[in-house]
């Protein structure tokens, strides 16, 4: 079947789209000495996580216990859970995992290493801690300092826990390569000064890890890091594409979808609202809209209801007409992926198998 | 157990306040003569299209023949797919219900009135058809008048499909009790208009459908109207509070999340983001953010990644701790509903069972 013969709505890759993305960062981490350890959080599929590791990734990251467990059960192995985790069902459930793997957890409070000690010791589990800092996005993570070296102190005197390194996420790294370089500075100092205090009380740190897509191709330029963990840049998006870190070439993913309806003058309507592309607006870039119709570039979605996309045909060279197939690449990617059960996998044009979004809908 | 037990980020439903919303709109359409189908895609569950058809609703409405297929299976009939459904799959899909159901489709083009008949005479079926006609949102429909009626014309005269009437949806009536009764004057005219185009031509018009849950109280203003299509009033949001047309008290759904993260000062990281609220803005009203919390009024959620909610605390008279459980009441609910794979449904304070959004993922 050709991928405009798909019933739509529907999400496709492009097969060698993502494996000539999966391989460039591979390379790009191995020339660096630097580990991989791809956040799945934007395929949510075991089959892609099984391509990374092919391609030396050390492990993988996952943002929740329910996506640790799937990762888990399709095989696979060495996974962080770059969040706070707090609960007592949800650590359970990862005490439970770190019997049989090898479990990271990043967190930065007393509170949730307690109760996540208190879990792994119940079931005589062991759980690897990476104690995060903030590296300037002023999301999580202390400030790097001696209030951070406290927290790894009493992370080792705590039973089951084992401190393994620190992490951060320089997600404040965005925007144009000056915006970014800027950023990349004020990262290269605090994972400096996190590194530095760690050094004056002579704790060793195992592993330092970093990175996020718009910024993993600079990883090399921040001393000290052991590991990056990109997730968008598999399939990458209009907001990855607007800050200069990836071609519109390769963008894997795409929203098929029909026109269905032209009655109103000067538009059309897609069969692709927020229900499928996800709301997320365009963050970077000249442009605004809901996504980029490859068929129609002139035409863009001005607008989204839940299921309904609408065109701005008045620029358009070419009337969209009802019946019309085309195809989107997405704003944000991660979000877009949330909304699929599947994912057609398309190759020079044609459907060549399905991937079940598994990890979808695992929310805690 | 308790509501602030659930492992987080969990969706909640209060039974009581959902069974009043759902009394209340019933006798509201019963009061008026009108016939209630609700817009199923807000909740996407079976167990309340069952407890609307209690209450007297006539059908249902959906927007997906996927949802369609939710709904027969679960033993529920007379649907209204309100969506122009363009595709041979899903036009086969679409006879094949009707072979044992009573379905509706809306439409507004030849194309798929076209298609559609072809998919269905196929099966030996027969499909129900509205057309659509645009009450002010310009979204689909056709202008009322002369092409209306052709449109009606051509369908009756296509094998397989039967022609019941007519449909619009007046989405644009919203915001302000003045912007919303200025809006609702235009659909009146609009109404109007449809039905004297048909009037003239001797043809009869069984069905006049429209309806939306801002606009829902009002429907009685609106002559002509046979039934009326409200989704978002069963479990209201902040969207519907800041229209006026519901009380904080009326908002049925929320969202139990847990703080994870105090480390940057100031703020406050709920395990909730925009993979369990959607990133849908607030769309109305003197706020913004991304939710009210219930339990931290003074404490706005500013920002939203995917897994992390942003709380400002600055303002905030208590601060919230590590652990702290607290429920939201998302900006938009069917947006929010649409991330989740069940719904706990809880009644005064205690969770008393569990459904399944069963209609999730369905988007075709």
């Amino acid at each position: 079947m050709r991928w405009d013969e798909l019933s739509t709505p529907a999400l496709t890759v492009d097969a060698d789209v993502l494996d000539r993305n999966l391989r460039r960062m591979a390379d790009y981490c191995q020339s660096h000495s630097l580990g991989l350890r791809p956040h799945t959080k934007t395929h949510k599929i075991p089959e892609v996580a099984r391509l990374q590791v092919r391609y030396g990734a050390i492990g993988l990251t996952v943002a929740k216990v329910g996506e640790a467990e799937v990762m888990c059960g399709a095989g696979l192995d060495n996974i962080l859970v770059a969040y706070p985790v707090m609960g007592p069902k949800k650590h359970e459930r990862l005490a439970a995992l770190a019997l049989n793997h090898s479990m990271l957890v990043s967190l930065d409070s007393e509170t949730v290493a307690e109760a996540l000690a208190s879990a792994a010791k119940q079931q005589s589990a062991t759980i690897g801690v990476l104690v995060e800092f903030d590296a300037g996005l002023g999301r999580c993570g202390l400030e790097p300092g001696p209030g951070l070296v406290d927290l790894a102190q009493k992370i080792m005197r705590l039973p089951s826990l084992r401190f393994r390194g620190l992490m951060c996420y320089p997600g404040q790294v965005s925007g144009s390569a000056e915006a970014r370089q800027r950023e990349i500075a004020r990262v290269v100092e605090k994972v400096e000064r996190a590194r530095a205090a760690f050094r004056q009380e002579q704790i060793p740190v195992e592993i330092v890890s970093a990175g996020s897509t718009p910024s993993a191709f600079q990883s090399h330029l921040i001393p000290g890091l052991t590991e990056i963990r990109p997730g968008t840049y598999v399939y990458n998006d209009m907001n990855t594409f607007y800050q200069g870190a990836c071609a519109v070439e390769d963008c894997a993913a795409r929203v098929v979808t029909t026109v269905v309806s032209t009655a109103v003058a000067g538009g059309a309507i897609l069969d692709a609202g927020s229900k499928t592309l996800s709301s997320d607006p365009l963050r970077f870039g000249p442009a605004s809209g809901y996504g980029y119709i490859v068929e129609a570039p002139d035409a863009p979605i001005v607008k989204l209801n839940e299921e309904h996309g609408y065109v701005d045909m008045r620029r358009a060279p070419r009337q969209l007409r009802v019946g019309d197939v085309v195809s989107i690449i997405p704003n944000h990617v991660c979000t877009c992926v949330n909304m699929h059960d599947e994912i057609f996998v398309v190759r020079q044009g044609m459907v060549e198998r399905t991937w079940r979004v598994a990890a979808r809908g695992k929310i805690r």
